[in-house]
């Protein structure tokens, strides 16, 4: 086990590296050659156009002003100082929300921290149960609950402990989701029309043998919502045209590369072989190449455009369903259209940049079978993704790799390298295992079939917790001890688990606590660094850019990153609330974690980040779950501690705490989350009286017509116009319909074969 | 343990029980003195008005034509003779519907009873594995599955019939839902005009200073919903005025039969007690004595319509508002009204028969915690109740009596009343226990605050199933067996739980088949029987009545207790499943069952029940989903049965069906459910055009006033009217307010200190 000396080397090692990299980043971001690296989000702002910097050449590339270098860690208050509502403005408020869970674990856990010190520790200190035992222990131990002896009236410190700890953070967490309430539906009021809040995304539109998806989507929304039904816009399938345009713009891209290159060094035009990847092939001039291959592509986009046009096949069973009012579009997006459930959903549009547009015609039964398959998938990803953990952390038991190989006892029996493979290694072998996981929990979302960004990203974090919780906090736990209980763990029974991993938890707190240093603190410093995006953007900057649009091209400011983000830090909410009883010497170092992220992200999302869409805050009740779910775990294995230190008269208390959480959970999903799902009328009626009496003549048609057009329309010019303009000579209330049975009708009317909407829709229904 | 000999004295009893409550019945229903307990259903439809038969005096009284009484049974054939349409136009949808769960049971058992019979009764007979144990054993226990020996390749028929069973199953439940979804879709379509179709029920009416609740509704719904909304009806809270109508009608009864005892032998004025009970108190003349009563009652009740009018506390925040079209009220019905998600609750209107009046006023945060009382109370009255069952069960057994009071012996070892105590008593005991549990279930329900009868109903049925799941059915198994297995049960964990259910459900196949007999076979030939509401009948005719209308009072139709019903059909569901496999011997029973059970209840459906309230069948996904339960365990108990017997290569192929079946249970949910959650906006704007066009000049604003009135106030002539006029000098698009703060207001409407109701909303909404 680890002593305080191996935490410290632990501690001092990532202390100095996150130091480091708080310096190189403070000299790195003052160079003016790399402005555009860590100010992107100013840049897109269109608050600064270039370095702040003028004068001589070279101050375009080095900062010579030494007075600021003395200033290095001037970006922290500053970080700090613009207002909450000024941030909503400037990110949005999915990033002020962000910064807000770190927010929620510095008022959950410095309250903890500070009584757990004031009373736990000294219960826990007083005690010499593990002296007079003959288990090795550290001084860490000492502080922990396994230094209190068993059956000790003690325990009742821990239990009514453990009910302070659970009422302070429910406590909290109940105003910050009243807040955040508040601060989402403020936001929806509060900003200017947006086409979202007029527009439903409806799917399943079943097919018809009569009409196109267009007809009969006009036809459906005019004979069941007739005051409110304005406009509406198919989706095409424009998948293979998006490939298309992409291909072209990376051909592009290496055009221009090998242009740029020729124009400095003309002596030699470039070759390169013409088969995949320039790898074999025969040799031809590249520019001339890649010339003939983007004029090719193009003659295949206008192709393709034609085909979309012209085929029905192209045209989804979904579209994107715009009305007059916030009320007629909040009202069908709340029920249900048809009488078969599985037709004619209807769902909140995503904004416009939201949208996942690939996603948009999967059928309902399809969807039930992606969800099952996907599922399976996701159960056996996590189960089986343990055994190579368990055998990293294996290795990186410092007796273990004496027991395997036992020639390199002297190297590690040498302090500072004992403290180093105890402290960095296991921390950094889970790592290297994680990096890849979200890209493969995000492609299982996208297969899952959900057709808005935030929605994959929400579905993504909620498998990455449960991947963390049952493969880091578990695996840790339970595998790391088999190496040191060995047979206590076989052959057990399920409701015995809280027990062996409540007994384990004390003695994996300096395992979790070089953890927290390696990935929390090491971790968020290496985020403000930006590393990657440096590199890649001097690389590009001096192959590819040559107009200052490129070099705007050039810059990544890169997102959040929700997906991933989130269920890290709530893996240290985890481990806060477990430990905050059980050893709570933990808590600082999570405090710390909470302090300097939210100083690091507040920093990145001011100067940095480039949200691509805004979700309105719609994943706090994930957020405030899983806060929840880990406060339950805490109270279960705490359960199991105890039951095993013959304190069984606590059970009863024990067992009421998960039973009033749940009770918290629930009271909070009725009061609070339907803000996050539906809209509420008279919030839409209000907007919708105001926006009447003050602007009263604005054409909410054209307005809302080209705002769900799939984005590689946008990019060509005049197709845009195409699209919208197809059906404008339409009257507002006479639907015309080329349905074959209605043609041979006797009456007619000024459109050939076709009869007004009212009638002829009742009609067609009463049929059986 | 029981062998063919102690079964077949069992069945032998309980058939001729049987046969003698359906011969008794034969004989009754025919003497026209019964005709008013064995064909309510007709008078009550106002179709029959005096018994058939005519003639002498005597024949008003007993049936003397003798030809009559030798066609016995032909009210069966009768019985089945009406077909469904005309049954659900007799006796509404909800009474057809129920009907269908036991024909959904004969559709399930009697194909998978064919199969067992052909298929696995041969597979276990040909088995000598019991023969060669030293267990005792009966011929019955040849038939079931303890008879193959472990690790038998024989065990690959069961795991392929259990398969065959879950997909025939699967595949009847989702004919039936489909069938009952187009059943409730078109019955609530072809109805006429019903006032729940246009009203929705609105609870949660926040308080506010300035206004009364009725106008606070009225301004909400005019502005949020303001081409919609048409009228409305505050909730009066009347439950002091109903007891004391209902005392006065108790006491009217009362002073009918001393008055009439008086009149029939005038020599004595009856006289009583004036205390509790007329148990003690001073002597008092009777008939005096309750026409003071009567005349104190009158007086209370009119003070108490006095205040209920005059004083705002009388109203609750609740009102039924009702909608100028079933489009508004279904879009209404299925939105959120208010930022506050706990307030302005929206929900259908029950039909006005069916809401249930006292529960109309709790608030949200109290509806919470009676909640999770009721949830608390329940659980302990489920593993409470245990006890006193285990202790009847252990008196059933005959070895268990033997050891108890071994003088007892040489009686009981006689075979029939061995046979008796075997076959009869453990069901009787189980009976009697239960027979008090609705009453207790129904009143957690009412407590916990559901606004109408039918969901009362629906959630006391699914108490009771979860009762009789763990009492009754693992109750049986697991304390059966306690007496039996001994130590192999204490101390055991979690997940083997199936194992030793799985092991011991064979040997309680005789049990079951008793428990069938009495409680299945003999309990349904006495309820056709009637005799509880026969004999209270008759004393009330020969004692109260006096009138035509008073005997029309005596019937006492009942109605089809879904609440108790349900859940008793859903244990044979259970043991049919449960037993498919394990011992086909039971199924047999299980199909004469469901045959019997279909036959008497139809007759008693078309003759006897007067449903109160019709509810189209929305119990049904509680059927549906209480069967797939009783799949899922079917076949968690066969994996435990199996994995006992040496039979693990089976495991991952039993593991996969119950997988399959929740996902079969999803689709279900998705596809047919939301028909009985929401109303399509399809098929309400349809039966809105429709009724537009056929009728334009209906007044549907007179046809709503009155429908949601308390019953109590439509006893009282005058006070309808009263209470319905009040507001009917009021515009329909100015609403006067009565705001203090906007009586300071400068401009004037030509309302005192009000305005219109637009702009003022609009402006009270927007102050932060």
């Amino acid at each position: 086990m680890a002593t305080i000396a191996d935490i410290s080397v632990a501690a001092s090692i990532n202390i100095l590296s996150a130091f480091a990299f708080f310096v190189a980043f403070a000299i790195l971001r003052i160079q003016p050659i790399n402005d555009r690296v860590y100010f992107p989000k100013w840049y897109l702002k269109g608050l600064r156009s270039s370095p702040l910097q003028s004068g001589a050449f070279v101050h375009k590339f080095v900062n010579l002003d030494f007075h600021s270098y003395l200033r290095f860690l001037n970006w922290m208050p500053a970080a700090m100082r613009m207002p909450e509502p000024e941030l909503i403005d400037h990110a949005g408020l999915d990033s002020a929300v962000y910064l807000r869970i770190y927010l929620t674990g510095l008022k959950i856990f410095v309250p903890i921290a500070v009584i757990a010190f004031t009373v736990m520790v000294p219960v826990n200190w007083t005690n010499s149960t593990l002296e007079h035992s003959n288990l090795t222990f550290s001084n860490i131990d000492k502080l922990s609950i396994s230094n209190i002896p068993h059956g000790s009236k003690r325990f009742w410190t821990h239990i009514v402990m453990a009910y302070v700890f659970t009422f302070w953070t429910c406590y909290v967490l109940k105003r910050e989701y009243e807040t955040i309430t508040s601060m989402r539906l403020q936001f929806i009021a509060s900003e200017h029309r947006r086409p979202d809040q007029f527009t439903v995304l409806v799917r399943n539109v079943p097919p018809d043998p009569d009409e196109s998806v267009s007809e009969l989507v006009e036809h459906f929304f005019m004979v069941n919502h007739p005051d409110h039904y304005l406009t509406h816009q198919v989706v095409y399938n424009a998948n293979k045209l998006s490939e298309l345009v992409n291909e072209k713009k990376n051909k592009q891209n290496w055009l221009d590369y090998y242009q740029l290159k020729y124009a400095r060094n003309q002596s030699r035009r470039p070759t390169s072989k013409s088969g995949y990847l320039g790898f074999w092939g025969k040799t031809v001039d590249t520019i001339n190449f890649y010339t003939s291959e983007i004029e090719r592509l193009s003659k295949e986009i206008a192709a393709e455009r034609l085909k979309i046009d012209n085929n029905a096949k192209y045209i989804m069973p979904a579209a994107f369903v715009s009305f007059k009012t916030r009320w007629g579009a909040a009202v069908c997006a709340q029920t249900q259209q048809s009488r078969n459930p599985t037709l004619w959903l209807t769902e909140w549009a995503p904004e416009p940049c939201d949208v996942y547009w690939n996603n948009l015609a999967i059928p309902y039964v399809s969807l039930t079978i992606r969800r099952l398959v996907i599922a399976v998938a996701f159960f056996f990803l996590t189960f089986f993704f343990m055994i190579p953990i368990a055998f990293v952390q294996s290795l990186a038991n410092v007796e273990g790799i004496e027991k395997a190989l036992p020639f390199l006892k002297p190297i590690i029996e040498k302090k500072v390298i004992k403290g180093f493979i105890q402290g960095f290694l296991p921390g950094i072998a889970l790592k290297i295992f994680l990096i890849f996981l979200p890209s493969i929990l995000m492609l299982m979302s996208k297969f899952e079939g959900f057709s808005s960004i935030s929605a994959l990203e929400r579905r993504s974090a909620t498998r990455y917790y449960i991947f963390q919780f049952i493969n880091v906090f578990l695996g840790s736990i339970i595998t790391g001890t088999a190496f040191q209980q060995l047979n206590n763990f076989i052959h057990q029974s399920p409701n015995e688990i809280p027990k062996t991993i409540g007994v384990s938890i004390p003695m994996k707190a300096t395992f979790f606590i070089t953890y927290i240093m390696v990935d929390g603190w090491a971790g968020v410093a290496g985020e403000i660094l930006r590393l990657r995006p440096l590199i890649i953007y001097h690389l590009k900057n001096f192959f590819m850019v040559k107009t200052e649009t490129d070099r705007e091209e050039a810059m990544n400011p890169g997102s959040l990153g929700f997906n991933t983000g989130e269920p890290q830090i709530q893996l240290y909410f985890l481990l806060g609330l477990v430990y905050a009883v059980v050893s709570p010497i933990l808590l600082p170092f999570i405090v710390i974690f909470f302090g300097l992220a939210y100083i690091v992200y507040r920093h990145q999302i001011m100067n940095v980040y480039n949200q691509e869409y805004e979700s309105a805050a719609a994943f706090w009740p994930d957020v405030h779950g899983r806060i929840i779910i880990a406060l339950i775990v805490s109270q279960l294995l705490l359960l199991g501690l105890l039951s095993t230190k013959d304190a069984s008269q606590s059970t009863p208390f024990l067992i009421t705490l998960p039973v009033l959480t749940i009770c918290f959970d629930r009271y909070c999903k009725g009061r609070y989350e339907p803000a996050f799902v539906r809209y509420p009328l008279q919030q839409a009626m209000m907007k919708d009286i105001l926006n009447r009496t003050r602007e009263p003549n604005v054409n909410l048609k054209d307005y809302l017509r080209s705002a769900y057009i799939h984005p590689v329309f946008k990019a060509g010019d005049d197709y845009e116009n195409n699209l919208v303009s197809e059906d404008e000579e339409q009257e507002p209330t006479l639907v015309p319909t080329k349905r074959q049975s209605r043609r041979s009708t006797p009456f007619s009317s000024k459109y050939s074969g076709s009869s007004q909407s009212l009638p002829y829709e009742v009609d067609q229904n009463l049929q059986p």
